[in-house]
């Protein structure tokens, strides 16, 4: 139940109060108070709202309430609801605390019907005004209050019955429909609300005004807002406020007119005033595109004495609400009115260049600024944009697996890719594939974008993306990857076809669009600065080469969470030597191989150490099942089928298949893998460490620093890491006595299986450092293969049964409890123990701001995420981040 | 530091000081204090042991106490260690608090040098027995105290130079043997030791009491102990104590002698002193089996007034110890002494029968009783076993995966065996197989046993051995099975030749064995009913037909606790049915073989109902992944390339390959299985509800009783029970309509994803019991897949880097705390909560005492389970159990 008043006039509410008045009426309330020009009107509560649902019904007494305040309305108008001699219209919009726009419900020009519209007509004499604000509120009030899946009264029923009457009468532009022609177009309306709910349109204004209040208030949960709360992580349970407003109108006349206008440059930042407007015409026809809007310099030329009143409101608003603001403003007859504000909607680097500009104009803090842009749309500004302003269709849509647009021609194979792309012949391509694996890297890193038919936000083709910077599609359902074309619908885009990707939005589009490169302007460095002050939580990131490791730390790294070791055995040359590797059948013709990859790695390292200038590297020992070196199982089977069938038996590849038979698990993500891959097979993480302090004596030789971190991964009982640990301990000492000097190494494991999480306490005494592999933690933690959650993550997505992706932002009650029972215990037996996280996770603001919250020393992510990290990082210390909304 | 004494005499301590005395010496005390025969000595307690250990050497000090006891025990005897004119001759024996047979060292004739040798052949008068001792004296220190890696002294090299004397003397027998050739062995051995060591055998005799007390130390923890340790759950920390004794002599005459026995038969409980024993010999020969010993009974011809003393010590031993007792002892010259006695080792009939005579006899309680049967003794009642006395050689060793014995013919191929086995030509088959699918259920079923060169406790043969009581041999990676032979080492066994098994001890044997049933005798029934009376923990059973629910309630079951559903679905008639159902390409086209299979799983429930009797059945909703009905991906692949490279496209083929690589999971334990799979497709779980109650509902209405509980399984967040549950209520209350009675059924959840534990108390709001499926939620608490984790585990075992196998024995610190949090959040929103496990674990000793400790309501296990869960459970009620060691 509303615990208090449930009906706040205008001028007895403020900015403040949101919560109860929604944003928009808390803003209406502060501009009335302010001086504004705001048509007068009041708020229904949001607790209200909550009433509505917990009784079930139009809470008892509230109409009552809404007509006491109705009645000073209408005291200082000097106009009345419903009275003929001089009627008050009003409009009535939803307004929930954070702006949903567009997905609850409005209903304008309430208070007309057939008595006072006659009235109407008579004082205002303008009939065609009167039916066209009739026609739109018979429309609006059936659609929201009367409309259901058995009759026709949707908003599209009565636009084609005026598109038809328009046909009738030979026109197509809705100001050619003349005055009678709009009373008939009532009369139609009217009309077919009885032949459909057997009732008549209602003449009660009474009736009217609850019958829109009661619809605002359903429309809370219709399907768009809900879809639109859940994306947008808005909590359910805070519901809607309604507000009531004195109707002003810009479709009297000429000297009318309507618009909506941002302070600032919504797309790049400049300060100066931007938008549109139409005169005569209601707000809805700004929005519709019907008629084209003209820009808002325009007005200045048109009638130069409101254009200057509006300069300065929009400038008095600034310098009270300290941001950048989104008005709605109408003209009646000469005369402004501000009908809404609101914080305007910006583009990522609109939001940097704001943000630092209002800090230079004195307008807020540095602090306050790092609290204006969200993780989001810092993104916006890593990545290659679509030319902002391009108009494109959408020919497929599939997650948005690495951010940032590209264009090119789709080529199907990642040696196509390589041979084409960059470092071949230099085309753009985008390479399209069912699915990408290991095998496709070169063709990926050759290619503008990536596009793959299935797979998750952290499939392989994902995480690659996100890695290497590499705008990505992924997991797009709706395509059909062939061998040398895909289809989708009736289309069909073969190799050469021009196609491009937004991997922002996750979007597939037929031919090519303008890509724009971000510019990482001055506003942008700066802008890091100020979080950079104010953040605790470190920020690494997770690069396997020197580039990526000079990329992340022009970015702002300050060291390397996690250099997967493993990587390198992916690279042309090392292939067979890592094959050589796995084929051995012993020890001792194991250690050739293992002797020619410590080369290999020691200039891996050294070139990683030497990229880092002094700032430390966790490098994780090798971690994959070997099989994923090896071709798979399924490919070998279908060749030596082949071959025997044929005659032609390969005696080199059935000995390669027995390996890969005798290899092959069932289910590798939980097979020999990590340290357990160290316990079996010791000689290659001894290589490792080896060829890791080799690296490290080498630059620290060369008058350089090195401060390696040996990570040891995938354990569950502190014995694994005892056993690796120890064996490693020695080679460490071995490599230090040979060299001859100290170098300043540590050990640490990855917690990522549910038991070292439990079991921190025992495993926290062995070891200088934890970190959080939470891609792992989340598989293990909820059972999920995220190479196999996609089939059902899909339908749990659809119907809402988790309330988001857990490998997109950390799972806090399950993921999230385990890591704080980790940290709670590894702190009691190891106070100085080093935490840190370097699953996906650690480059996702929400999860960042849980990573700060538990204590953890430093998050690690991508570099293309780094800026990220450090802006939610800051915003998590203000207690101000996307997580305390 | 030991805390008290450190030397205690033997009328110094009693049976009550196991602790610190060891078995050995706490036994040796108290049979001195009660007025046995006992050669006079005294114990240095563990405490030293564990001293030794932490000191690293000798405890300084401790000879002088060795010495004060020592001289009392000379003045009892009028003898002196060492002294030429009377020497006391001592044993010097290990004794921790758990026996531990033939593990560590013993010293023997401890006091002989050159001079006492030549006082005690005037004594005697009997240089043959002198030298005999002595050389064993020599061969005995040497071996325990001065052989090493580097030296040739262990007894295996003193009994090859006995060996060489034997063959230069053209004899065989030891007793053939003369005085003076033992004068020259012992001279021999003396050579040897200086040669080997550059040092004289010691004849200082305190030094030879000093190097005999610190061996017995250092064996605590020789190899063999360790493993032995291991294997027995025996605490490594607790040390063992030394005894020293008087020696006296079997070997000084033919009217000495020595021998071992049980107070009852060992094999079978029957009420008569049993054992061995042999004249003019030390005990090591009884043991040695150079000399065949006579049976005990000839003793009773050969000595009456000795063997009547014996049967009164062993009467008397059995009032005062109240157990079947163990008895070591010797006849010097006619005259009996005590050297040890302990709780008799026997066999799991031996000890049923044993503790019920002895509750019949007044001895011990029935509580009493419970206590005195372990576990794994009850499990041999429950198999047939080899026959007891036979003899055999072991060709191979594997896991033992099913206990029971087993012989009959070779067969390699699941369909030979269903062919010439059971229900076939009714031949008796031993099925070997490299690993076994679901597709080889039905050669299982007709096998007497399985042998499979891969998998380990918890395969899939292993599971299904245990569930229908096969004797099996897994993962016997000594063997290399073929297409139609096994070979190991050089032997080849082909089709038709004859094996046997031993699954108790996972022994695989060339040839035909004589193989015994168990008798489930009246005692075992009434052992277990005093079992029952003192238990809190509820026992039910894993069952999935009639005739396997029956044959659980007939061992005790009171209910069940897990059945599986989609057993069902593997059955020969409805297996094309189930592919329909999984191929169709839209749910109308499923909703066809769906209508059928429910026909078929009505009747299911309705059998298990009727065998029910009334009692609870656990029903599981369809857990595993779709594609494990269809044939494997490989196989497919294989087929479809050598078909087509003959040209012979096969389209059903294709389509089949299609399918299934469409279905095909990477990881296919973490993949669309359990309720993911109910939500991605209702339909079948909403059959399976159907046909749970409509099965219910027809035994019902026939007069009987059904108690479905349906469990959804998988779950990690509520929201999937919520989802699934609500959709399966309203089936349920369809049914109940539709046949106009109302059924007491529940729903309910398994936990087994660490999620679902760690989030226990959101879940137990919406469900009304909880089972724990342990075996998935040690997969994923451990990042374990039990497919695949034998390639590690094995090396973790060697390396003891686990405590245990986790899917043996609940790792209670990780999996088990994951239970704990989620009893004890489970139980804070609804106490009522019925809590129950049905994994393997629910089975096994020291799982099902941790499930009684954190307050389960019952276990679950495979029928021949039951009896061991009902004594486990009350041993767990008694605080008496295996975790109580």
């Amino acid at each position: 139940m509303a615990t208090q008043k449930r009906v706040w006039l205008f001028n007895e509410g403020n900015a403040s109060m949101r919560d109860l008045l929604g944003g928009k009426g808390a803003n209406l309330s502060e501009m009335s108070n302010i001086g504004l020009p705001v048509p007068p009107g009041f708020t229904i509560t949001t607790e209200v709202c909550n009433d509505y649902y917990a009784e079930g019904g139009f809470p008892s007494g509230l109409m009552d309430e809404i007509k006491t305040a109705l009645s000073t309305v209408e005291q200082q108008l000097g106009k009345k609801l419903g009275d003929p001699a001089n009627p008050l219209l009003l409009s009535v919009r939803s307004g929930a605390k954070f702006s949903m726009p567009g997905m609850m419900d409005t209903v304008l020009n309430l208070g007309l019907n057939d008595e006072t519209a006659a009235s109407l007509i008579k004082s205002t004499g303008n009939a065609r005004f009167v039916y066209d604000s009739y026609r739109r509120l018979i429309m609006m009030l059936s659609d929201v209050a009367f409309s259901s899946d058995t009759n026709h009264l949707s908003k599209h029923d009565f636009e084609h019955m005026f598109r038809d009457m328009k046909a009738e009468l030979g026109v197509t532009d809705d100001l050619q429909v003349g005055a009678d022609s709009l009373k008939e177009l009532c009369d139609r309306y009217k009309a077919h609300v009885k032949a459909q709910t057997g009732r008549e349109f209602p003449q009660d204004v009474t009736e009217q005004l609850q019958a829109s209040v009661e619809a605002v208030f359903r429309s809370w949960n219709n399907e768009r807002a809900k879809i639109y709360r859940a994306k947008e992580h808005i909590p359910d349970e805070i519901g809607t406020a309604v507000n009531v407003q004195a109707m002003v109108f810009g479709n009297m006349g000429d000297d009318c007119g309507t618009g909506v206008a941002f302070t600032r440059d919504a797309s790049v930042g400049t300060r100066e005033v931007f938008g549109e407007y139409l005169m005569n015409a209601q707000g809805e026809d700004v929005v519709a595109g019907v008629r084209t809007p003209e820009p808002i310099s325009d007005l200045q030329k048109q009638n130069p004495a409101i254009y200057d009143e509006f300069d300065k409101i929009c400038n008095g608003l600034e310098d009270h609400y300290k941001d950048m603001m989104d008005i709605e403003f109408t003209i009646e007859h000469g005369k402004l009115f501000i009908l809404q504000c609101r914080s305007g909607k910006r583009t990522g680097p609109a939001a940097v260049k704001i943000a630092v500009d209002m800090v230079h104009e004195g307008r807020i803090t540095k602090e306050e600024a790092v609290t204006r842009v969200s993780p989001d749309l810092l993104d916006q500004c890593l990545h290659p944009i679509i030319a902002p302003g391009t108009k494109y269709d959408v020919l497929a849509k599939g997650l948005p697996a690495g951010p940032g647009a590209a264009a090119g021609i789709a080529v199907f194979s990642a040696e196509r890719a390589a041979e084409l792309g960059k470092g071949g012949k230099n085309q753009k391509v985008i390479l399209v594939r069912a699915d990408t694996s290991p095998d496709d890297l070169k063709g990926m890193l050759a290619a503008e974008g990536v596009l793959t038919e299935r797979g998750g936000m952290t499939s392989h083709a994902a995480l690659v993306a996100r890695g290497f910077g590499i705008p990505t599609v992924a997991g797009c359902a709706a395509i059909r990857v062939g061998d040398d074309s895909f289809t989708v619908g009736g289309v069909t885009v073969k190799e050469g076809d021009p196609i491009s990707l937004n991997g922002t939005l996750g979007e597939v589009i037929l031919g090519t669009v303008p890509v724009v490169d971000p510019e990482m302007t001055g506003e942008f460095g700066e802008f890091l600065s100020y979080a950079d002050a104010v953040r605790t939580l470190g920020v690494r990131t997770n690069a396997d080469t020197p580039e990526d490791t000079r990329l992340a730390i022009k970015l702002g790294a300050e060291g390397i969470g996690l250099c997967r070791t493993e990587h390198m055995f992916f690279e042309g040359a090392r292939r067979p030597v890592v094959q050589a590797m796995i084929l051995a059948e012993n020890d001792t013709e194991r250690q050739g191989p293992i002797d020619e990859l410590l080369v290999f790695q020691r200039e891996d390292f050294k070139g990683i150490f030497e990229a880092l200038e002094g700032r430390p590297a966790t490098i994780r020992l090798i971690d994959p099942p070997l099989h994923e070196f090896l071709p798979s199982l399924e490919s070998l089977i279908e060749e030596t089928a082949t071959l025997r069938a044929q005659g032609k038996t390969d005696a080199e590849k059935e000995k390669l298949l027995t390996a890969v038979k005798s290899l092959h698990e069932i289910n590798p993500m939980l097979g020999l893998r990590g340290c357990r891959l160290s316990i079996v097979f010791p000689q290659i993480v001894a290589m490792q460490t080896r060829a890791i302090l080799e690296g490290a004596a080498l630059v620290i030789k060369a008058g350089g620093e090195a401060h390696p971190e040996i990570m040891i991964p995938l354990v569950a009982h502190v014995n694994e890491l005892r056993v690796v640990q120890e064996d490693l301990e020695k080679t460490a000492k071995a490599v230090e006595a040979e060299q001859g000097i100290s170098i300043p190494y540590t050990f640490g494991t990855m917690i990522e299986i549910p038991r070292a999480a439990l079991t921190a306490d025992e495993i926290a005494p062995y070891t200088s450092f934890f970190s959080f592999g939470t891609n792992d933690l989340t598989q293990t933690t909820f059972g999920f293969s995220r190479d196999d959650s996609d089939k059902f993550l899909t339908v749990y997505k659809d119907r809402k049964i988790l309330p988001g992706d857990p490998f997109e932002s950390i799972d806090q009650t399950g993921v999230g409890q385990l890591m704080e029972i980790a940290v709670e215990k590894a702190k009691r037996v190891r106070p100085d123990i080093k935490l840190g996280i370097c699953g996906e996770h650690g480059g996702e603001a929400r999860s960042i701001a849980f990573c700060h919250k538990i204590g953890l020393n430093y998050v690690s992510c991508s570099p293309y995420r780094v800026p990220i990290a450090r802006l939610a990082a800051a915003q998590a210390a203000l207690g101000k981040g996307i997580a305390d909304k």
